[in-house]
């Protein structure tokens, strides 16, 4: 039977509306004291009259003190519970992709908070950042043995919010051995994913549509991938048909990985790189007076904590503004933002103020966001963050 | 030589932003009264200490006094200015589509307040909204005989906001004879378009990248279309191999199309069509027990103008809740609203509290927005009204 932990009246009603959360000032500590569970510990959550809400794991340590697993407070949250839940979540990624490269589970949104996997083919590589996913971490391995049989499963669980929740920070191979070569396939281009070295899992599944929706702009067209990582956008536009890609990254790690992945796919001779600070290389370009019929801003969260929202809304002022001057006249600027305290307005705005400020003319013709396999939870507006804009830019009119 | 128009001090920070409307309560009538201008008469604009801000046409009846038409104050508004702004909107269409298949001008996006152009091939239908742009109407003319050499150019001037313009309202061929029968071509299915009769222009255009999404989800599957007006994404699901499809609208004469669109494509076997209040037709289904795999709601503007939110909200919430009823377990609804008012926060509110109301979890793994045909001027927020959101919708979890 599991220990109860009750709300205060009428902190019931975030999760009323759908959302997963309780925060540590909503508890009851009266009736149910935080310091009497265990980090990582499973209760019934009720609300203030003891009507039954349903389970969640708690973590008396974090300002997020409890995630709701169920609703239903007769559910046990063991390995049969993890088997239904990935299921579904594979049920979401079949009905979209016909290949096996996708983020299976994407923690809240999947029912499943705490946890993110990516899957490369038989290689899936998984996250976890609370207390109450990691005492599950056996029946995670397990289930995703039953389920997939991969040749190798590894835990990237390093991310620095564990130190929150009172986890370590470690890697770990838990199924398997991590073959040489981890290579798979987006919008028809190739990509070999260091998983062990990379950003994050290795690779950002997150744009897939919105590439998808690029490669039918660049035919023949000269392209800059700003921010490029392992070149995703360079890479997906050289595949269809761009006469030439370049891409701009700080870390030397990432163009190696970008020539890699031009090898790979055959494309090479199109392929330019350029090492060192966006800003910085921007500016150079421009002074060359550089054009590019399609430019890609896609760089990473400029505003991590809300707090940042003013300097990194001038961060993205000041890189789009940059770019805009290497579009040529009537070309195509994309623009991306993954910060989730950035909105989708706030970002429009910065991208009009710098075509205002040099004198443009921009007509957003498409949007984009993150893809199906990172669903949003209508009622968690944390698990939406990736949008992208596409502009046609001209003089002002 | 222009007459000027002045405006008061600090009424000059929307069009320094990229906006294009002038508001009566902006001008410095001391200096320009506004009886003093002809409707529709072209004007300079300036600040007010003098400095020019470009060229507008003028409506002194109206609101919305003055929409500029260009930054460049020594711009003349005249035949050659529409036929670079319509060459640089066909660019943008020839940009992203294949065949001649799309909204040519989208007013104020296009640089063209206050006109609307629909192209079927090489029939155009055009509206005129205001006084500046019907003094146009012979050039306006000329230029899309000069650039495309239609077989017809009609003008469905019958929109109901041309009263406050001071403008009868009329349709008018311009140029050539309406053929018999006009069909089109979306994401792969046919569509007679009743140019003369239908709603708008006849045809929508905007929701194309959304069908075309669509169209990956229901292969083998049974599709509901609510507010079907000529069964866009009925046939779309249809010819991209969905196993059943049924209409719901309450016009006979719109149904009378779907059956026509249906022969047209070759889909007849697979289409079953309900006359009637959508709400009406829904409640029947749900009492009958029908399922789908995946149900469409895309209706008319329920908010029209702000002051309808509430009830339009409301309405938003009912009809999805009625359709969410019909979805299979973890089947496929997909949302829209065209009201501009009604913004996609809002709308997602009202489908999560559908969802909550009858005990469904669900998922947004896709969004959905007006097409490259219908740009978003992103200094102005009124040109973009259409979203639409892809949820699975299961069982409570």
């Amino acid at each position: 039977m599991a220990m109860t932990l009750r709300l205060k009246k009428n902190e019931d009603r975030r999760l009323k509306q759908g959302h997963m959360w309780i925060y540590s000032n909503e508890v009851d500590t009266q009736v149910s004291p935080l310091k009497s569970f265990e980090s990582g510990q499973v209760v019934t959550v009720e609300s203030s009259n003891g009507k039954p809400l349903g389970i969640a794991y708690i973590n008396p340590n974090t300002l997020i003190c409890g995630r709701l697993l169920s609703r239903n407070p007769k559910v046990e949250f063991n390995q049969a519970f993890l088997k239904k839940r990935i299921q579904a979540a594979l049920a979401l990624r079949e009905l979209n992709f016909d290949a096996p490269y996708y983020r299976l589970v994407f923690g809240e949104s999947d029912g499943l908070p705490g946890l993110v996997i990516d899957r490369f083919g038989d290689v899936f590589v998984a996250q976890i950042t609370t207390a109450g996913m990691e005492k599950m971490k056996a029946e995670i391995t397990q289930t995703i043995e039953n389920l997939f049989h991969p040749i190798a499963l590894v835990y990237r669980n390093d991310t620095a919010s564990r130190a929150l929740e009172g986890l370590e920070s470690y890697e770990e191979v838990a199924i398997g051995t991590l073959p040489e070569s981890i290579v798979i396939e987006e919008n028809g281009a190739k990509f070999q994913i260091p998983v062990e070295s990379g950003q994050k899992t290795g690779w950002f599944y997150d744009h897939r549509m919105a590439r998808k929706r690029m490669q039918s702009l660049v035919q023949g067209k000269r392209v800059l991938d700003v921010f490029s990582y392992l070149g995703g956008w360079a890479m997906e536009a050289a595949v269809a048909g761009a006469a030439e890609v370049v891409c701009v990254d700080a870390s030397s790690a990432a163009l190696d990985g970008v020539e890699i992945n031009a090898e790979l796919n055959g494309v090479a001779d199109k392929l330019t790189t350029y090492e060192g600070n966006a800003f910085d290389v921007l500016k150079v370009l421009v002074g060359e007076a550089q054009k590019f019929d399609v430019v890609i801003v896609d760089p990473p969260a400029f505003v991590k904590r809300r707090k940042d929202l003013k300097s990194g809304s001038e961060g993205y002022r000041r890189i789009n503004e940059l770019a805009m001057r290497l579009v040529e006249n009537d070309g195509v600027l994309i623009s991306a933002s993954c910060s989730h305290h950035m909105s989708r307005d706030d970002l429009l705005q910065q991208v009009q103020s710098a075509a205002k400020h040099i004198d443009r003319t921009i007509q957003m013709f498409d949007q984009g966001h993150q893809g199906p396999d990172h669903p949003v939870h209508p009622a968690i507006a944390e698990t939406e963050y990736l949008k992208s804009f596409f502009f046609k830019v001209s003089k002002t009119w």
